[in-house]
Parts: C-alpha cells; structure tokens; sequence
C-alpha cells in the first residue's frame, strides 16, 4: 500500500516506505535474476508477449538506511552482498551470451581512473558548451574516424555519438523529414523496429516494403511503391544488415531505382548499420557504404561490433543537412541538433579507446573471423539435420528456433516466429559454438521423446535450400 | 584530406588513414581541453552562437596501430599520457563548476567491479528480454522507490529509467500525445528546451505561454490561451524547476485552470521536475507533485540532485496510460514503450545504490543545506551591490551576467541573456561560494577599469526588488 507521504515529516515518510529491511528471504532470491514470472507462456510454439504487467518480486527493494546506519554498517554490507551476487551472474550470463550482437569482450580497464566523473558532452560535439567536464575532444575524435571510412571530408560532415542505434535512426529519419517535411518514409518489413516507430512519432507516411527469403529488401516492390507515391519525395531506410537475418539491402539498386523512378533531387537515404557499418567495410565483395553515394546519414552502435559496457553509437550526416534540424539554446552556448540533451561523456572514451588500439587492421582480423566462425556454425547445424542459413556478408546465423524455453533463456537466443539466430561476435569462440552445437543436438532428441526428430519446415524463413523438414530435405 | 578508401584493402587504406602517429604538439595542447577556437565571440555582452562550424583543431585524433605496437606499446604509452592528463583536468574543471544542477559529489567505487559487463536493459523494464546481461531487478527497485515517492501505486504504475531528462520530457509528451491525438501542447516560454523540440518532433500544435518574473508560468495567460483553443484537448508541460531561474509553476492552479475552463477529462499533465522532481518533497511549503492529482506522467534527471557519471533519468506514468504508445516486439521478447531501445544497464545500479545509501533522510539534509547555501550567495551578492533573484523552493540563484567570458568558462556558468546562474548542489559548499563571490567582486572592478562600477538593470529578468542599478537601487 502506498501510504501518505507527508512533505518535509520524516516521521510519517519513514513509516510508510518501511524502515525495516526486508528479510533475507526476500533480498536473496535463489538466483539474482532469476524472474519468479515468465515473461511468456508457450503458446504453439511461439512466445506471447503479455503486456501491461509490472515484475516485481524479484527486484532488489531500497530501504531507507538506519538512522545508526553509519555504525552498524548494515546497509554497506546488505548491498555489498546483493552486488557480489549479482557480479557473479553477470559473469555466467555473459558466458552464455550468443543471441544479440555484442560484442562482449572488452577491456577497459584504463579508464577506470575516469569513473569518478559526471561527464556530459551537453549539446553539439563541435560548439564548447560552458559544462567543462566533458569529452568532446575525445568525441570529435571518435567521429573523424568514422567520417573518413564513409569518406566524407571533416568540413563536411556532421555527427554525434549517440546513446544507442534507434537513436541513430531516430535522427536520421528526423532529417530526411526535416529536409522533406512531405517526404513518405519507405523501408523493409525487417527494418528494426525503430524505424516503424520514428514513423509514428514524426507522423510520417510509412510504406512497409517486402523483403526476399534472406531478409534483404525486395527491390521490385520497392519500384511498385514508389511508382504509388510518385507526387512525394522519398525518405528511405537502408539496411546495412537487418537484425534477424543480418540480410543487407543493395543501396546502389535503390538509388538506381529511386533515379529511375523520377525521384532525383527528391530523396533522402538513411543507412541504419547498426551492426554492419562497422563489419562491411572489411568484407570481400560488399556493396560500399559511401557518402560518394547520395546518401543523407549514417548509423551504427558502438556496443555492438567494438564492444562497450555501455550502449552508444555513432551517427554521421552531411553537414549541410543538420542546419534542417538545429536551432540555438542560448542556455548551453550551443545549438539543439541532437535528439538527446545531457550525452554520456564515457562513452566517447570507451570507442575512443577501442578504435586506437584495434585500429582498421584489428577490425579487419576480428570481422574475417567472425565470418569463418558463422560459417563453421552454419555448416555445423546443417551437418545435424538442422534447417540453417547464412547470408554471404553476414555472421548471424539463423535457424530453426529451440522449442525449449530454458534453452533459448541459458543461450540468450532471439527469436522471431519458427526462427531464432546466432550472432557470431568477436567474443563468440568455435570452442563455444561447439558446446552450443552439442547441447542443441541433445536437448532436441529430448523434445522429440526419443522417437525419430521431425525437423520443422521453416523453408518461408530461411528458403527450401536451407530447410531440413522432410519435404525439403528431398529436394522438393 | 579524405582519400580513396578501398575496401578490405588494408595497404591503400592505411595509407589513407595515415599509419603516423602525429607529432608530440597536436597529441598534447598545452591544457588539454582548451580549444583553439573560441564557442562563440562578444556581441553587445551576449554570446552569439556560431553555427555549422566544425572543430577539430583540438581533438584527440585516433591512429592506426603500429605492426609491431605488440611489442613497442608505443599505442598504450600514448593513450596511457592522453587519459592521465585528461583526467587532470576533469578534476581541475570538476572543481570550478558551479553553472549546471549536477551534484558532482558521489562515490561509486563499489560499483567498478561491475563496469567490464556490457549491461543492457533493452526494452521494457518489467518484461524480462532474452538478453541475460541486464539490470532490471534494480532498475525496478529504484522505479519502485519514485512510484512510491509520487504516490502511484506498484500495479498501477510504468516506468523506466532513462538516459537524461530530455528523453523523459519525449516519452511524457508522447504519451500525451497517444492519449490526445489532437491535442494541442501548452508549455511556459522557459520550459526547458526538449519541450519545444518534442512539439516539432511529434508535429503538435504548440502554444508558448508567459511568464512571470519568478519565472513561473503566467496562470492569466494560460488560462486566455486556453480559451483560445477550447476545442482541442490540452497537454501541458509544468515545470518543477524550470533550467535557468529553478521556477516551480503551480500545478494545483493549472489543474484548477483546466477543470474550470471546461477540459475536465480532456487534459494530460507532463510534469518536468528534472531536478526539482527529487527536490521538492524535502521542502517546506512546496506545492506537492503526486499522482493523487490528476497528473500524467512526472520526470527527474538522475545526474542531478543524485549524482551519477552518466546522464540519466527516471519517467513514471500511470499503466492505464503506457499501452497507448506500446507495440511489440517479438525480436526481444519485450513490448516497445521505451524512447531508446538499447537502455544502459549501469544507470540503474548506480542510483539503486545512491537511493539505499542517502535515503529520504539523507536527501532531506542534503536539500536543506542546499537551499540554505542559495540563500547565503544570494545575500553575499546582494551585499555586494549585485543583482541577484532566489526563487523560495530554489537553489538556483540569478544575478548580473558577468562581462568577462573566462571567468563565466572558468566557473562554468550558464547564462541566458542578462542574467547567469549557480545551481547550489550537495557538492557546492560555502566555502567555495566564498572563493567564488570574492573573485566576481575582483573580476568586476576590473570590468569598471577601477572606476566606479554601474550596474546593468536586470530588473525586467529578477525584478525591481533584486535589482541593483543605478535606478532600483533607490527603490524606484
């Protein structure tokens, strides 16, 4: 029951928020992150999303310290204990850790020393604000590198490290908008989710394009739309690798379709890389990413490839566009051009950090064998009669999706309809994999009782050639 | 210059990226974050804001790693001097910051064991996602600990904890926004500027309502403006602190206005207390925010009056009101109601931990010694025949814009128009307000040549009353 709180009465708020703390049952739960809630039910296979519930049986309660709290210590060592557990789950789960693409392995122990600080690049990377403690120079750093691999000159671009790529994305949608108030925003059913909605927030037109089997956008219903839409400029979402099939949308065919279609001087390209901006450059035969191009903005995460304890990313535009989004906040002695208003100081450092000690030669080793590594896991699972596939510019593997919970939790698998993926990542072993590999094998002779396994047909998903049901594996 | 960067061409690619480190001078300006061009330059006492400029004179540049740097560390040696000497200057600039409402006074070394995991709380808060790495449980103790603070009960309210105060104000107008399609959003000219930026975000009709000198939203106005736009529902932006001036507008009044002037149950309140939201609970005589009152949604910055390294923040709104902006999203297993997607994971740990150290008790102090400071400056300044305005639930204290913009850098002051501010957080003792008032006092007679010092009239922005020109001075 929420009591009354009295403003300015310790004596009733101390009585209604409990001065007592809860007992150890209550605070040591068996295992820390262990939900007593699903957060599904099974339902034919698939995961129901049950919405509009609050879980709070097994988060850690604050308790209001003890008036001698500073003798006894009780608080100091209630929470010590509750976060040395909780340290040695998160070294479990990141052990286990083979369904999102993070990059879990990083080492930044040399900032530590920085921890201490409230840093905050408030406002615009390039305009001082007169918040000193800061990290801008470390920031424009980041953001130069970046500009020269999508090859646009430092007088030219504009750009900010941002908390994570939907903020990417919201910023570039809210560009090309900004540039084309009118324009309809065009991109693929498997865009992630952040675009779809940026489209509701900005109250944009939204043409949702199909997609082919691998999950790359399908470029002759991209034509048919645009031909529909015709009167309005084209804002259009590009996928430099889509979150479930890590498929990547041919950019040069689109703009050669949007010229094409009528559409010159009246379009603008968001590029959402969110993984594969920072992969693609390092891969054989993969179509450029390139401000050469007539593309409007760039995005990727930098938790994802590189690898960071915090989610951030990095977004690239011409400059000549961000004047569409930036007015002046005298307040900061800067300009507002950016979605958020406080910025993540620490961020900069971590990516700052990662890129002088990999360097473009790192990445190009690390991206090489991730690649070998994904094929290995694809090869691997189809070896075992599981239904697998493996885009060309690709490490997520995706297939046919676990039918046990516990698996899917243990392994940390994302899921979406018959399918789940592996996100192969600089972390991510072949000595893993194996042992991934191993336990799938054994556990789905469990699913199926013992009998013989009746491999599932997720030929819609992943295409015949990669389906092991019976029908397929026939050739049929 | 940007060169030709030929993909998985490591050879002309590190001849483009330039494989030198650069020589000693551009690795180390003489202090570091001193930039080589100034933000913005004098203009009749008023910084003007220069925009679309680039400044990359000062950054830390990120080289390519040697071949050999196994062996030479020359890399390592590198950043190892960059952070050193960085991080001499955040401590230098962490001590002369007096302008923004960050408490720059917590200690989290109990926290490090935790910074080399890659904590994410993608999604929902209260639906566990498939990624195991995550922080929820403390994040809903800590969401817990404001639903209780605002008196919203457990399944009665959402929440998240976001990356700043920015982000709160986006969700709280978008959810108004969802609930009231049509409404028309209502915001006092001092609204913080994320407020502005969400109308444009989300193409909502915007009406910008006076002020009073206390900077408090002009009810007279309000209510005029409302009338205007009787037919359309109304979202309203109230302001529990507003940036500059730390004005509390008056929210019973504006609910009061609302339900007299017919928008009974067509109205939805966003309450923006990103600092004084955790404030004003501990003050005597403060109006009080809670959701007993008819109120949509409330937010607070969690790097202000708490104290974090990290900009953050925390948005409780009521359930009945969360499924108008939420979608799902099978990819996480978690539905969409959150801004960002990728959220950070160490936010919550650290006001969890801040939350269960200080307690309502500890905040109690701290805001009492807070206002009790603002009080002191403010006649410390006034005693000094300067100008100078305190709002009575504020600890920001207003007064005379100093002319010299090196003293305004050195103690990190914002400023807007004629007037700057100290924001008087845990960490600004009296002693340092001392050091501060009595080098404005010397910097001023400087302004003067030694002459007799004139003091601008700031009447029209603190009143006749806190004014100390020539003219008010002598009670006219």
């Amino acid at each position: 029951m929420v009591g009354s709180v009295v403003v300015n009465d310790s004596v009733v708020l101390l009585q209604v928020i409990g001065k007592v703390k809860p007992p150890a049952e209550e605070i040591e739960p068996a295992e820390i992150p262990t939900r007593s809630a699903p957060s599904g039910s099974e339902n034919g296979g698939k995961k129901e999303i049950v919405l509009g519930r609050n879980l709070h049986s097994s988060s850690f309660r604050i308790t209001e310290p003890e008036e001698d709290e500073e003798l006894t210590g009780d608080c100091e060592a209630y929470m010590a204990s509750v976060l040395a557990k909780y340290r040695r789950n998160l070294v479990e789960r990141t052990k286990h850790h083979l369904g999102y693409p993070y990059n879990l392995d990083f080492e930044y122990g040399a900032l530590s020393q920085l921890q201490p600080f409230s840093i905050n690049n408030l406002g615009d990377p390039f305009i001082e604000s007169n918040y000193g403690v800061h990290s801008r120079q470390f920031e424009v750093g980041v953001l130069d590198w970046f500009a020269r691999l999508w090859e646009l000159e430092k007088n030219e671009y504009w750009g900010y490290i941002t908390n994570c790529g939907t903020e990417g994305n919201l910023h570039g949608i809210l560009i090309g908008r900004e540039v084309f108030p009118d324009g309809v925003l065009y991109a693929s059913r498997e865009s992630h989710y952040s675009v779809f909605k940026a489209a509701r927030m900005y109250r944009m037109d939204c043409v949702k394009v199909k997609t082919l089997v691998s999950g790359e956008i399908d470029c002759s219903d991209f034509q048919a739309k645009l031909i529909e839409n015709q009167e309005k400029p084209a804002i259009v979402n590009v996928n430099i690798g889509t979150t479930v099939k890590g498929a990547v949308d041919d950019l040069d065919l689109v703009i050669k379709l949007l010229e094409e279609s009528g559409f010159e001087n009246r379009f603008y390209i968001h590029c959402d890389g969110a993984l594969f901006g920072l992969m693609m450059p390092f891969v054989k035969r993969a179509p450029k990413v390139t401000f050469r191009k007539p593309i409007g903005s760039v995005s990727v995460s930098g938790h994802k490839f590189i690898g960071c304890p915090v989610p951030c990313g990095v977004q690239i535009t011409r400059k000549t566009h961000i004047n569409a989004v930036s007015r002046d906040v005298e307040y900061l002695a800067s300009r507002d051009a950016t979605i958020m208003g406080s910025r993540n100081g620490h961020a900069p450092l971590f990516l700052w950090y990662a890129l002088n000690r990999k360097g473009y030669r790192g990445f190009q080793k690390e991206v090489q064998r991730c690649l070998l590594s994904a094929h290995f896991l694809k090869g691997r699972l189809r070896a075992a009669g599981i239904g697998a596939m493996l885009n060309e510019l690709s490490s997520t593997v995706v297939f046919e999706r676990p039918q046990d919970d516990e698996f899917v939790r243990k392994w940390q698998l994302a899921c979406e309809g018959n399918i789940a993926h592996v996100v192969v990542m600089p972390n991510v072993t072949v000595e893993k994999l194996c042992v991934f590999v191993d336990e799938l094998v054994r556990v789905r002779s469990v699913w199926s009782s013992g009998g013989e396994i009746s491999p599932p047909c997720i030929a819609a998903e992943v295409g015949r050639e990669n389906c092991d049901c019976l029908l397929h594996l026939h050739g049929q």
